[in-house]
């Protein structure tokens, strides 16, 4: 859609203004080990307040955040609803498919008509990478993005909540073994994990897949390749499942679900692979039996469940963040 | 969906507390005589506090209700909409349809995630009888569940409006002749005003409609059956006309439109029959010319508007006495 | 649809109870001079007050505004939902095309079922000429009624907002020379300018297009016809472009988009025509290269991104003037 702006390394000053400000949440590349830290301390912060008070910090009151989803999805929408009502701003859920563009108007008018209206946040969900990164570089100064997930690219949002999970578990990132397992390829979520992660740890992190769903030359961003899953579960700390995405793989040479199950799927035997007090997490919607199964996706080491309430904390820090103009120290 | 969990009885537990405090609000069966009158009494505050005042009572400032339709109703949404706003609640509307479920995601983990976001209550409509008490089952202890209709099995927030709206207009519940007239066999609404009105009167409760429109057996629930509009009429003080739900009759054996009109459409002629102070109710949306005539429908006795604004009030009521931890003094 | 309520001259009472208060908002036809004045006096005070302030004066809290869109527009919704919410109304979105109209309720049933919901104020956005003025001439005496557009007849917040906006940028409106360019037989938005223009202004309102998109007899309305762009163009201070509604002209004996961007489209030699300091407006949605050349849609002689912040503006200020009781001076 953009050819010229094609997503890659981003200039660190895009998202940051001097004094480590956050202007933007466009990806987790390239953002600094102390700024990860922060935007959890701030989560943390949200998490252990009193259900009362956490719902209703006013940090964003008389603030107006719209919700522009080009790509259906009811549950990361309404995760960002929450977090912006909880801080107290005004929400605007804006349906795009069925609203200007499709009357012909180029995206940028649509953005900078919503500009107009006083908007001050956009949280952008498109199924072409590189938009919301488009859109910030487009939009007026005032105006903050947030990216909501951008084709196969990233997803700020959901890495940092997942992050944040496993510090909440793990305590200490530095010396744990991660292992992602599934449809690399094809997700955006991966990405943003492996950012963050080789951000944070000093340990491994691994990729775990058929050679169809993982990209070709992964491991120069820093992680190990597995086409194995039994040797690539040993002695982890975490397990990260992704979301076999069926939607997203139209033409792909891929196996079969049941197939990709037998190879592919994470099943109580297999955990046993893994460290004794291993934790398992997945972005969801969850395919039950096929990449998890019924007793790993509800036993006692699943975080799926606390990987959701933490969103709503992890969104709620980077609101809060990049309005309040809390900087935090990283450097 | 769920033949496990046919709905019934209902453990009275279920939805009441020890101290009778109101947990969830699955069906109107087996609730008692006083809680009902509870109920009533609550909504009755709402409806004649001054209006400013009626839509700022903040007594759910801080809670996260979401509206969770899976089948479409823009009219039942907005009452419940509208009444967790007025309370102070924050409100999130999910199309069902169009989310996680289709993506294959079993019911229980889309109640689940949306649970971990930390709702509150949940408002719950759905094509399949049972579905509310399901989620309210398998869901945490801290959620609430209303049942907003299953199915043909219950729709109890618009029984409790008509109880409210009959008990405004008359008074005492106890001597009253009722009729409920049209196609009960389909009908939650007949259902959940069938218990109501057993519990609540000492009268007569009558339905009245052709015999494939009748459910089998319907005289165990306590009620009259009547064939023939003209003779159920006589001497009632309240005719609850229901809706001719085209929608929902597929294959049955049912007459044409204009022969169920001659038949068992209230016209101002059959209205004489009843008393002379007698009310004509209607849970709506009305088929002017088919259920009833546009000269009943706009007469003076007719308190179909006022139904809807006591929906409000009740829907209020009940979400207050839920959230609110007020107990009333059910026995 | 009710053809017995053909759009046309509007007694002034429907609008304005006694003491010129602002009891509906249907038409700018009409209106006296001074209240069109307090209107913009009104706007500019939302204008100028500092963000927070703006956003949360809450002149209308506890009150409900319900958004009735039979016809789909997701910005001018947006707009109205904006304005409410900074207002602090609580607001409802209907999409009325899948409720219950669309299971046989009749439109008027569908109104009153809204308004014994307690609602303070309806947006009304139709593609019938004279909906929103049927709908405030049957609804209940507290109900106010806010036309966002009905069909080919009038869209007055838009033409209030251009008057604003000419205002802010040439204060005194008397002597100006504006021309209204392109498809004015479709326009709702056109039809509300000119009476909003010839009320305001002595000097000369021109409309500008092809004799098949151009109405006949609409000198009557005070205006002077051209046929040719440059000729129409000559010594204006204000160029109103049009959208070319692609969407409504079915049938319609107009030339093919290229001929007409050759013919009425504006680009910058055009504008050369115009008075030196001559400003550019159009409502949106633009259709670059078609009626507008994006030099000119961009430049800085085009308002029309400030078009849309004071449509925020304008918006809040007929809410406030109907619901707060704010009289004015009009006589």
């Amino acid at each position: 859609m953009h050819p010229h702006l094609k997503p890659g390394p981003l200039p660190l000053s895009m998202q940051l203004a001097p004094g480590n400000q956050l202007n933007h949440f466009l990806t987790v590349e390239g953002l600094p080990y102390q700024l990860l830290h922060d935007i959890m301390d701030r989560a943390e912060q949200f998490v252990t307040l009193p259900a009362k008070q956490q719902k209703k910090a006013p940090l964003l009151r008389g603030k107006t955040v719209m919700n522009l989803f080009f790509e259906n999805s009811t549950r990361t929408r309404v995760t960002f609803e929450i977090a912006a009502q909880r801080l107290g701003a005004d929400v605007i859920n804006l349906d795009i498919r069925t609203s200007s563009t499709a009357k012909g108007e180029t995206l940028l008018d649509t953005v900078r008509n919503l500009e107009a209206m006083n908007a001050d946040m956009f949280v952008v969900r498109h199924e072409h990478a590189g938009t919301a990164q488009f859109i910030a570089r487009y939009s007026a100064p005032h105006i903050s993005v947030l990216n909501a997930g951008d084709g196969r690219h990233a997803h700020p949002t959901q890495a940092m909540l997942d992050m944040f999970t496993i510090r909440q578990k793990k305590g200490a990132f530095e010396p744990l073994k991660v292992a992602i397992v599934g449809d690399v390829l094809h997700s955006r979520v991966a990405r943003s994990q492996i950012h963050a992660l080789t951000t944070l740890l000093t340990g491994e992190v691994r990729v775990i897949g058929p050679k169809t769903l993982i990209p070709a030359h992964i491991e120069r961003m820093g992680v190990k390749v597995f086409h194995n899953l039994d040797e690539g579960l040993r002695d982890v700390d975490v397990v990260i499942m992704l979301r076999l995405q069926r939607e997203r793989m139209a033409g792909a040479l891929l196996p079969s679900e049941r197939e990709f199950a037998k190879l592919y799927g994470l099943n109580e035997q297999r955990l046993e692979l893994t460290k004794p007090d291993s934790i398992v997490m997945h972005p969801g919607p969850i395919n039950r039996g096929v990449e998890i199964d019924t007793e790993v996706a509800d036993g006692v080491r699943s975080v799926i469940l606390e990987q959701v309430t933490n969103g709503i904390a992890v969104r709620m820090a980077v609101m809060a963040m990049i309005m309040g103009g809390n900087t935090g120290s990283a450097a």
